[in-house]
């Protein structure tokens, strides 16, 4: 196709109206909660300077930053000095570190915004993306968990995601099981790293990753992974963990989550997932996923990651937030219905003569809150003109030929129902603003 | 300061929440006045293929372009195969190219976002910074122009902005001009370039570089400065291009546009200006430019350039357009009133226990369409939590200690008078919902 060249780079998307609007009513359902939740926006550049970024993703997310060439004299090293942002967590980090106490205490923010990375693009999976995050920092209050949860329960439902359930598990709780069930202290971040997987792979293949990855005894790695998967799991992880300090607190922020939240978010929504582990080695308390029916994986996930904006680069403070996966979801809710923009009235121009009538026609209707438009095409003919006003689903059109002129009037053509009615020009606007409202 | 590692890239900015809602009003204004238009949104990728935008610029521009190193194996050539866009215009050629007959005809699209140069960030000059654009792609028709110019006009307003001039001129009448000053047609395009700077320079420096840099007789120039900036610079251009066949067609084209947008723009706001030049040469028909008091340059720009989108990489087809500076817009209109973000309610947590009720409440407060928060800190000391809830410029907060708790009730405190009543509990959400739209 010789059309490639225009092609969006790959990994990229050029949104026309139809999808642009769909995407920016999800966006604006999830503001509107975060909003009434007194979280506050934060808009911080598309590129960072390298050092900010390089580092805090690992080895394989590092390799996936885009790197913006130094410029002028400097652009023969071939070296960067920018990059473009890769999540927009280390943005708020180093916002927190920037403004400190400048920001309000706690630091309710959130942010939709566009990431990029050098990802290979696959179905759903693009180089440019939007996150929807919002986050807390500083405050240790455990109602901060429950804001965080709720606030993303209520932009899901306000996003069109009727469905859901809330998985919650605490990373405190799988510490105090790795104890229980003799894991290494040095062996139970890659062991947690491997459960994760479960989700995705056979009980035994993690099993035997556990053993041979990860240096588990067969036996604790059978053992752990029979329990966790099991029917009862809960009442295995409750019983195991009676005696560990670590796992009861673990148990006990689950509990306050689902007590406090459960009420809000909905009871049937949300539960406790002693399998649920999320590979992120930064979470320190609770943490949780959620999962819709007809979306594989998950649509959202969070939790408390007390030391990582220090990690990040700012200051020491605690934390906890909640990622939305806004593109998932707006894959998930299917095409557009409108998947071209209709208009309210198309104002024809039968006669170059009265343009100027013809315009006063169309900027009147605007004002009166209208959505019109003009013909500005090369036709003369009233039957080209009226396949625009079609094409353009309008719901009226106007028309003004010379006998019209002459008597002070238009005709208001219903575009549905092919009624024409005649109608002062003086009386046009609100007629129209009455006919569209009914 | 040791905080400037934590300081945005030099030439952009963070935007917090009060800077961050006066942008989003500036631009939801404008795209409500575009939309009521028949204007569609068009989002494109932040980054091009580098060949995309390449050589679109000039030699100057070319230097400006942000580039984005290759990944992977190919980092290391120093090599960059993509970049961020410099302008809205050549992604619009690039959407018109990749989807032609998919798009409706004509093509009227607003894009409102952001572009990157390199260029050196000074007072009001940043490297990332918004554009805000409208155009018509695909129709010949004059009355393209007035839609233009009108839609223009009422986004200004709609922003904020009341008092301005368009300023309106026609390349074609600068052409006729030169061929009747006895300008040497490739030398018209340069002598244009600078006739553009009379603004900005003296008369006497315009005319000596007309003569030592663009080649005109002393005598031409000194005529051609002359007229052009004198008083009655219009009676004498119209008197100079009585007998020139295109400098009388672009005298057609401004006075058209003036007589079918008058009425709408305002008569008093736009005028025929014949020292508006425009340096950019793509333009081929009628030209404007908006200045407002107050607003240094102008604020706003566009005209006809009927074969740009085919210089670009795009079709040959006509086009118009209205560029507006809401950047320079939004600076002059000064700090955003609100500097901290209010609230309605604020929702006290006096004891552990009550938890569970206070979240209830703040949850049943933002149900209610109110703004709420719950205290998040660490003090169980009211006056602490009720200058949190001053702080945070709550009109009301919501106390419930265990007196009202035993009796089904909550004390509501007007935080303005500091007026307590106790509510009840069943009555608090309508009771608050009805006080704060008063």
């Amino acid at each position: 196709m010789a059309s490639q060249q225009f092609e969006p780079p790959s990994g990229t998307r050029d949104f026309l109206a139809g999808d642009l609007r769909q995407r920016e009513r999800v966006f604006a359902a999830a503001r509107e909660v975060f909003e009434r939740y007194g979280f506050e926006p934060l808009q911080t550049p598309a590129f960072e300077r390298l050092e900010t970024l390089t580092g805090k993703y690992g080895d394989e997310g590092d390799k996936l930053i885009f790197k913006i060439l130094r410029r002028g004299e400097h652009e023969a090293t071939g070296e960067a000095d920018l990059a473009l942002r890769y999540d927009l967590t280390v943005p708020l980090a180093r916002v927190v570190a920037a403004y400190g106490s400048r920001l309000p205490t706690p630091y309710k923010r959130y942010a939709i915004g566009p990431v990029w990375r050098a990802d290979r693009p696959g179905r759903g999976r693009f180089r440019e993306f939007t996150q929807c995050d919002v986050d807390v920092v500083g405050s240790s209050s455990p109602l901060v968990e429950v804001e965080v949860v709720c606030a993303g329960a209520d932009a899901l439902d306000a996003m069109g995601v009727r469905e859901f359930t809330v998985l919650v598990n605490s990373r405190r709780a799988l510490t105090g099981l790795m104890q229980v069930y003799g894991v290494p202290a040095d062996r139970a971040g890659g062991a947690l790293i491997t459960l994760d997987k479960l989700d995705k792979l056979a009980p035994e293949a993690v099993t035997e990753e556990l053993v041979t990855g990860r240096g588990l005894d067969q036996g604790i790695a059978e053992e752990l992974v029979r329990d966790i998967t099991a029917d009862d799991a809960v009442d295995r992880m409750r019983a195991a963990l009676k005696d560990n300090a670590e796992g009861r607190e673990g148990l006990a922020e689950v509990d306050r989550l689902l007590e406090l939240a459960g009420p809000h978010v909905g009871t049937e929504r949300i539960r406790f997932a002693p399998n649920l582990v999320r590979g992120l080695d930064y979470y320190t308390g609770a943490i949780w996923e959620v999962t819709a029916p007809g979306m594989p994986g998950s649509i959202a996930s969070g939790g408390r990651y007390d030391h990582l904006i220090a990690t990040l680069g700012g200051p020491d403070v605690p934390a906890c937030g909640f990622s939305i996966g806004v593109e998932r979801i707006i894959g998930a809710l299917g095409a557009s219905e409108e998947h071209r923009d209709r208009i309210d009235v198309a104002v024809t121009v039968m006669n170059e003569e009265f343009a100027t009538e013809a315009i006063g026609f169309v900027n009147g209707l605007r004002r009166a809150g209208l959505r019109a438009e003009i013909y500005l095409g090369a036709s003369g003919k009233l039957s080209k003109q009226l396949k625009w006003a079609a094409d353009r689903g309008a719901r009226f059109a106007v028309l003004q030929g010379a006998k019209e002129h002459a008597d002070g009037e238009v005709t208001v053509r219903d575009m549905e129902t092919g009624e024409q009615e005649r109608v002062s020009v003086t009386d046009l606007f609100t007629h129209l603003a009455d006919r569209r409202s009914m």
